[in-house]
């Protein structure tokens, strides 16, 4: 595995040896090892073609930490402004001898063209309404440490599911550990062609999706990309699928809910939730942190 | 002391510890060792909501100095376009680990807001109309060396002292440190209530402010944030209180000037003046970088 | 040699000792030394007033690698918004203990105005369309290698001359070195006044300029630059100067093939021949890392 593009390309074996370098990294720097050699004399180049605080402050946090060199690059400042291709902006970085491209791009498959053409290891920070990988490998983990396995859990996903590159790396990697999922939205937001999606159940009700759940994860309204509004209001979205205290009540007692954030406070879940006893969203965030510092580590080693 | 956010919790033991580190800082670094350990391990995150050059390159620098692993946020590149609230950003920042936050908002009262719901050490480098404590501290250092001491000194403030932050810290923290400090300025950019800035004497007459002074102070006109015309022209405000060879001349023979910067060419004072003999001005900006080493140093080991 | 602002300035010796730190710098990298010490505590600021991909992240790449702390500073988000001067710009980067400041300036001229007013080392990373030094240092050591000379070589530079600091700063370098020079371009883009070039040959005739040539450099057209529009169409500037296979087959047997990059395919030359096998562009961009370590190395040591 020397790139980490989508979800398929992850067997299970990738999956285990991903997860115990993330274990021993995050046990490491909890007891105050915070900083390390691994990747000294490695350099990481993040070009990022849309904004992002969270991923590529994690990614480019991670290298750091490892010892690696690290590069911004973004969009609106660099030569793309002067009509450069993605693959010449590639090639260029390849030939700056980049040990690592970490690629954010708004087109769908961005991460995919580039990748094989190149030396240097490329992962996919999210491409388009495609996938975001290491989304699905910290969801993932985080479950998996809380609840000690992924098999057989109930888990619900929840929003705008045909345009999320959230949505589809969680559901492929959750239903290759074995979860059972149900997606649930508004028919505007679900798929059409389900076999794309390979999920076990699909409900506009949401109060019949979240009954006796493990696992409930809800997607950001993406405000700023929706062209067309679904709803008259965001506050019909928010009483037909925002959670709020009553709807908790229909998770299992021990469930635990989970977003990638930004959360829309008051769209998505009702504000004292977002870091409610329940949520996990904080715990997402530290564990992306370890969880890309063990992507660098399993790329460079195979 | 964890934080620091406001002159108001800088005590007088806190005010020699940082300067005793910057002394010890800056003598090294001047005898060659310009590289050290002591942040090695820890993370800095610069979240700025509004633009800089020194203040975010002067901690940056800092930082990396110490060893530090930093990351820049820019608040026009990040999540915040997406919506997401500040408490909710610093919260991300704080689950990355980060162990210390240098936030500057547009916002006054913004670090004072997140400072006391987050682990992370939180800097404010400048809310608003509020405060900038960093360059307090960096004003009083540069003071005491060149003059020795602060109590008893003559100190006058010039310009626009009702929304400058730089004002409102100075203030403080000379008056605590027993100066006498007189402000200046026209009556639309002085205070109404004098009592929140507790200064010994208040005055629109550039000419009788400057008389007899050790330390004038002048501050940048915030052309960009301005609202209102105060002036037909920039010319008056330049006439009336800025500073020109004859007004040197009323301070005290061995008197020093000083100005946060970007000095106004022409406006606050004329142009041979920004680098001559009596200023400080530069040593600001050195003092800047020692200043925000003693800062991280002190906040880490209280 | 404390600077780096023009070909001017660049001796014979001073070109060998470059080459030479090039040479072992790049062996060094390319035999698994990656990090090094040799800039340890020093730090390197990069004020970049024109947006950049390739020239700022080779410098700040360069600069880690070789163990200093760098600091990007966008002309966009800093306090040039402000109305600061460039000159006090750069007098702060000094008060900073900036060993090295790197400029990109809009502003010919610009690196040499404030170059010897301050102690830092500075290099001009590109001035308007005056010089661009580095890059003819990497132009000429991409030809010594792969030549062996430049002595003797027929180089032919093909676009906008008049308004191109590539081929200003190409044009002395290689002169100096003892290459013949052609330059070519429509009548617009080529200098009336030519003693200032002091090139061998001018031509609007492309089939001519490429008749037996050794090396060919293309330069970019500015389309972001470009005022007037000189031709009606791009499709006729290809179809005049535009490099195709055809014309490839004008140059020597073993003739290569350069561009600085970023390539408008199709315009400056056809597609395939962007990477094709007489192509050195993408070994400008990696000899690009290795020559500037080594001018970093030369200031550092001179």
């Amino acid at each position: 595995m020397k790139n980490l593009i989508s979800v398929n390309n992850i067997e299970l074996k990738d999956f285990e040896g991903i997860y115990k370098l993330f274990r021993d990294y995050k046990e490491k720097y909890k007891n105050g090892e915070t900083k390390f050699t691994d990747l000294r004399g490695y350099s990481i180049l993040l070009p990022f073609f849309e904004s992002s605080t969270r991923t590529r402050t994690s990614f480019e946090l991670a290298g750091k930490i490892l010892g690696a060199d690290t590069i911004n690059i973004s969009g609106s400042s660099s030569s793309v402004k002067k009509g450069e291709t993605l693959y010449d902006t590639i090639k260029t970085l390849e030939a700056m001898n980049a040990d690592f491209i970490v690629l954010r791009h708004y087109m769908s498959g961005a991460a995919h063209i580039v990748a094989n053409k190149v030396k240097s290891r490329v992962i996919n920070a999210g491409d388009g309404t495609h996938e975001h990988p290491s989304q699905a490998l910290l969801d993932a983990f985080t479950i998996l440490e809380k609840k000690g396995k992924i098999e057989g859990l109930k888990i619900v996903i929840v929003g705008d599911i045909l345009h999320s590159r959230v949505a589809r790396s969680d559901i492929k990697l959750l239903k290759m550990l074995g979860a059972e999922i149900t997606i649930c939205g508004p028919q505007t937001m679900l798929p059409r062609h389900l076999e794309v999606f390979e999920v076990d159940y699909v409900t506009t009700d949401v109060n019949e999706a979240l009954k006796g759940k493990d696992v409930a994860i809800f997607l950001r309204i993406q405000l700023e990309r929706q062209k067309k509004v679904f709803f008259s209001t965001l506050n019909e979205y928010s009483i037909r699928y925002g959670l709020n205290q009553e709807r908790v009540n229909l998770l299992k007692e021990d469930a635990v809910i989970m977003h990638p954030g930004p959360v829309n406070r008051g769209i998505e879940m009702q504000s004292e939730l977002v870091y409610g006893d329940r949520s996990l969203i904080l715990d997402q965030v530290e564990n992306g942190l370890f969880t890309r510092m063990a992507i660098y580590r399993y790329l460079l080693q195979n």
